[in-house]
């Protein structure tokens, strides 16, 4: 057996395009993935997944109908289920994301973002 | 609505004891632990449950029957449930580890080391 081993910045260091989560790890039934974003991503929410977001370089704005949060490096947020949300990342960040397999990067909405994520 | 965030530094550093995780997220039924841990640990498997290992700070090394494997800063390996492994950390390591909620330490072994986790 040999153990699989993932290097954070190396795997984001495979990855070009903006707001196209791809998949590290699985722990059960939960996906660990990693995303480089940049500008405002579309309003979305997920209907039966809470989203992890954690900063690993740069600094996030998370968007609520209600109001705001701000994550630096080293810093996360669980997006509950149900909440619309709208990320928001005025230079490029560096993000780890976990949530169940299978949750889509815009949630329940379907639009020229939508990615299926895939395996780095 | 105020959304919370958590700061990884901040939560580790409300840490003293070693070998004894602590929740700062969840995320559906799995959940986001802090750990600090120094020494050898003690042999043991879950039997149902993967169990994801992030060194945060430090080196961490994670042996198994057949073999073993270091993590350095950055890097991540996700032990599958039912394989028996030890983590061994010759200076402190901060770890990040995701799994099921209800995971415990010492996973199917119980010893002077296993304890329930609490939220910090």
């Amino acid at each position: 057996m040999m153990m699989k081993t993932v290097d954070l910045v190396e795997k984001l260091g495979l990855i070009d395009a903006l707001w196209t989560p791809k998949i590290v790890a699985q722990v059960n039934d939960t996906q660990v993935k990693l995303a480089k974003v940049q500008g405002t991503f579309d309003w979305h929410s997920h209907e039966a997944e809470d989203e992890l977001f954690l900063v690993l370089e740069g600094r996030l704005k998370l968007e609520f109908r209600d109001g705001e949060v701000w994550l630096e490096k080293g810093q996360l947020c669980v997006v509950p289920r149900g909440i619309e949300h709208r990320p928001v990342a005025p230079e490029e960040v560096h993000l780890m994301l976990v949530e169940p397999a299978g949750t889509r990067n815009t949630g329940d909405e379907e639009t020229d973002r939508t990615v299926e994520a895939e395996w780095l």
